[in-house]
């Protein structure tokens, strides 16, 4: 019985991509509910400009009340040094910087070519080293396994900016699949590769289920040994150009999924059945995905065995 | 590069889960879309009595329409001995025979024990043998992953039921998730099961998408050396105890996985996205699923390279 972390990304990855804004106290109810089902990791909201995306304007707020929360682990992106300085100064225990392997999606994305922003990357983790050296900073590689713009990423694209990022000092490098293109096969072979480039430095699996492939490629990333899940309660997020289709990979039917594995998520999911209920008190008639919220759980389903603390936190 | 074989049963399991009836020239312009679109296997019907399934009472003109494409593998459905001797008359290549492996739905289902439905398909293989020895006979393993009746449906019970029906003489044994309870730890277990215990009979996976799982758990059937996979397009068909869960595995999606992962399946996604326009031109207003009909193929999608006659039949 192994332990998968199953990271929330919902109150960033999903809330940005919504026109409207959730309001902080909210936000807050919802991330408590989320820690309250049994969620230890949360990305709460991103450090970009107000202006840019006046969802995640009360991100320091935000982060304030999550790190009231016992026990969770408190995480948030940075596009650039001033966020991630923001972000540090905020005491989050972990920023995400987005990391583009297609030049064409970093520029449409943080508007700087590859070099500009392998320079950012320095300059974060020198600011880190120097000053919150006990922060952990991720490179969350955008676009590794496919782009829109670009089309095909190929394998050795992806493994050379991971290298670089290692070289950079970052502490972990995630994979994720902006577009939705990846497939089992691509995604098995891709984190092989990734534990060989940068061994312990290796991260976890953003996915993305844009062509309804994300959790077929969950199953390719456990046999690969990926350990940590990033995925977002009702799949909220969606994706701009495809309407109806769902964003992240959805939580409560990822943790379904592990769970039926025997995977030890620490995770209840009646409680992110509540916790469902919160988001949409925050957000309400927003359209959520996924198959067990509404069904429920099957006759007979049996929890992997887990200390009784991990469940109930 | 191997073959995978879709085995589209959408005029079957997708159209008898429906309220209304989709007419049988409509079902034959389907059928030919499909066929069109690259798929080589199709479940056209049930033999079943009209007054139990309306949707199908034009079973006889379905499958001779059918047997009219040119290379098409053309399957029924039947539950007992008068459907098989009606499928086997009509001149079908072959049938399924559903065997529950949970008594409890067996009743449900086909209204027979265990033992009464082990001396229907012990009949139905006298009959075949003795006077259609060209026809294939399969028997399908209902609830074989879990059932909603029983609940927990062992991998014991299922190989034993797996066992039985090779003993009886069937040629084929494929196991289906009746319920959509199956988890890919699951799947790739039994099916490696299955094959021990009955060597060359052992048959595809039948999956439903009632938790979302059903992509997860192709992968896994896939490292179980699986090759068949049955489908239906547009996941049409439901759940009745689940509304907006969608039925069998969405066939669109399914090719999208298979091709990306470098399996050839001979069908062409931009055809199967004509052949859902035929659909649901008998079929108004359908809600169908899926993702990557209504999305298109990913910038810089290529199949899986393959003879250009398999692809275009």
């Amino acid at each position: 019985m192994s332990f998968i972390l199953v990271s929330e990304v919902g109150p960033r990855d999903g809330l940005q991509a919504l026109k409207r804004t959730m309001p902080s106290a909210a936000k807050h109810r919802w991330i408590a509910a989320l820690a309250e089902a049994g969620l230890k990791e949360i990305e709460v909201g991103s450090f970009v400009s107000p202006k840019l995306l006046p969802q995640m304007a009360d991100i320091n707020a935000v982060v304030a009340q999550a790190k009231t929360i016992k026990d969770l682990h408190v995480i948030a992106l940075a596009p650039n040094l001033k966020g991630a300085l923001n972000a540090f100064e905020a005491g989050v225990h972990k920023i995400t910087l987005p990391v583009s392997v297609s030049e064409a999606h970093s520029i449409a994305n943080v508007r700087k070519t590859h070099a500009e922003m392998i320079d950012e990357v320095r300059a974060v983790i020198e600011l880190r080293n120097l000053c919150f050296p006990g922060i952990v900073v991720e490179a969350g590689l955008s676009t590794a396994f496919g782009c829109t713009l670009q089309g095909v990423v190929t394998a050795d694209e992806t493994i050379r900016m991971a290298e670089m990022m290692a070289a950079c000092g970052v502490d972990e490098i995630g994979l994720a699949d902006t577009a939705g293109y990846a497939n089992p096969v691509q995604v098995k072979r891709l984190f092989r590769r990734l534990q060989t480039a940068v061994g312990n430095k290796a991260g976890g699996a953003h996915f993305h289920n844009t062509y309804g492939q994300g959790l077929a490629n969950v199953v390719a990333a456990l046999d690969a040994g990926v350990t940590t899940f990033d995925s977002s309660m009702g799949g909220i997020g969606g994706c701009p150009y495809a309407p109806g289709a769902t964003g992240n990979i959805v939580t409560e039917d990822l943790v379904f999924l592990l769970e039926s594995m025997q995977y030890d998520t620490g995770i209840d999911i009646e409680k992110l059945r509540q916790a469902r209920a919160v988001l949409l008190e925050g957000l309400p008639d927003q359209e959520l995905y996924g198959y067990v919220a509404d069904i429920g759980l099957p006759k007979g389903f049996a929890y992997t065995e887990t200390d009784e603390h991990e469940r109930k936190k």
